[in-house]
């Protein structure tokens, strides 16, 4: 192990590979990982985090990448964390669209990393929370976090946004569906991408409509933007509006009440995973767990009943208070 | 509460009702379920679980209602777990499908439960597992499980049945670059439905060419079967698939493994889910969990680095070794 101080203090420099190298830790779920944190956090809190989410096709990566050049001509340095699809069905136009941001690779002011779901169950919420806050204590003026789809996962990694932009295409007709399902809780942003395309004003009067139909507190209504991002089209009115939604977060007080809202869920979910691991380290060394799982799998115990039980019987229960923090 | 072994016995009897009581206490997370599931346990076995999924507009719920019409003339109880789609942005055409299951609603031989995510996470592939297994012990000859998508999710509800069908279609030329990610290790039958369209022989024959590329012991080599559902053309043969896979299972000795490891996997499921729910407890009663999450709002502690500390001195650090089953 190299001096993981030194990380520190290269990262904060704004190393890139500093940060690759910290990144490469939060997602193997190497402990070092946290003393690196813990050294960097102070030092965030600078960087405006842009969450992009929608379903597949909607042109998120367009987006980002025309974004990225608006930013760019503006000085802005720019991380991007782009997360791949949980589900392995939904896949398709990725790769298209990836490419199309490479012009940026090789431009200092724009750290790009991808972060894949690689099969695993949770942590993902966790390790593009972590990157966020190692891209913007290395000295990003703006991160954007890109993921498809909006299940519980994508919902999430959102978690992560000072604001949440949700891309739709005029032809999703079952996208207003959607919105009911957790989606219109988390957007502060719609966007109608290939507005060029027949449907666009439609689809945008949709959203609007329902919109006005069920926000009762409007402190602040989603505006709807139209965009042709592969024309790049609409992305200047995007920013104005993602800049209006921030100035509101800062005179609102929401901006501080929301990153320590999403603070604190990190902290639950790093907890949860860590529960998680630690029950599997148990399935491979702990006797009595291991007598039990064979019971269960012989048929003299029932798999819900006696999971229950065990729990009771574990030092797996957190019934008990704990000790105060440090 | 009422008597609880009372409705065992009325579930194990076939009544319906007690089997919609049962469910309903699996799908609220009544704990009261483990009683009666521990009663019914040894009364399951009979039962031959199907597993059905494969991306939206696949026909799923049009093949499942052609083999209940096949069973149903073979005199088999059928029971059906719909399980609908965790992303709200792959809904689409399902309400459709679902009309076209009514006409069984009214035949006492079949028992058909939709099952919503409801947007909580987790939980669900334990609560088909309770219901598979309830479905089993009421009576039932086959119990067919159909879910949307192959997330994380979906291949732990898959974590249900005997066997696994994967359902394609002609044209989602992806779906042959989503076999890689997680789908091939647990298909054992694959459908390329809609098969009246251009491209099914095609997608047919790439799939054989994958499996045969991959598949390094072939105990069993997955067979491809093209159905035209909403015709019935194919179900014959697919039911004939279907009883060689089962038949190779019990043979093999393959059945009993596969079903104790869906037992021990069920057990750690729950208590993964049990963990969770305690933790968020904990959120509310705790005062030095309180105090902690309250550090890390206001930025005087690092979300990761303290969620490990708190693990490390708190009664869910399961390090402990735990006590004999009774």
């Amino acid at each position: 192990m190299t001096d993981l101080h030194g990380l520190s203090g290269r990262l904060l420099a704004g190393e890139q590979r500093a940060l690759s190298r910290l990144i490469s830790m939060l997602e193997r779920g190497d402990r070092a990982a946290a003393d690196v944190m813990r050294d960097i956090d102070p030092h965030t809190g600078h960087a405006y985090i842009l969450g992009i989410t929608g379903p597949p096709g909607a042109g998120k990566s367009t987006i980002v990448d025309q974004l990225t050049r608006l930013l760019r001509a503006l000085d802005q340095r720019v991380g991007i964390v782009a997360v791949d699809p949980t589900s392995p069905f939904s896949g398709g136009a990725l790769l298209g669209d990836r490419i199309r941001m490479q012009r940026h690779y090789l431009d200092p002011g724009v750290f790009i990393r991808s972060v894949a779901t690689r099969g695993q169950t949770g942590g993902l919420p966790r390790i593009v929370k972590g990157i966020a806050r190692a891209l913007d204590a290395a000295g990003s003026d703006v991160v954007i976090v890109e993921t498809v789809g909006v299940g519980q996962t994508e919902l999430g990694i959102m978690g992560v946004a000072d604001t949440v932009t949700v891309a739709l295409i005029p032809e999703a007709g079952d996208s207003i569906q959607a919105l009911k399902a957790g989606v219109m809780e988390i957007a502060d942003l719609y966007v109608v991408n290939k507005a060029d395309r027949d449907g666009a004003d439609r689809m945008a009067a949709s959203v609007t409509a329902m919109l006005q139909m069920s926000l009762t507190t409007p402190e602040w209504i989603p505006p709807v933007t139209l965009t042709a991002a592969h024309t790049g089209q609409g992305i200047e009115e995007l920013w104005e509006k993602l800049q209006q939604h921030r100035a509101f977060l800062q005179t609102s007080g929401n901006l501080a009440k929301r990153r320590g809202q999403h603070r604190t869920q990190e902290f639950l979910e790093v907890v949860e995973e860590e529960l998680i691991r630690r029950l599997r380290r148990l399935v491979q060394t702990d006797p009595s767990l291991l007598a039990r799982l064979e019971q269960v799998a012989a048929k003299d115990a029932e798999p819900y009943s006696s999971a229950l039980d065990f729990l009771n019987h574990s030092t797996l229960n957190p019934e008990l208070p704990t000790p105060p923090p440090p």
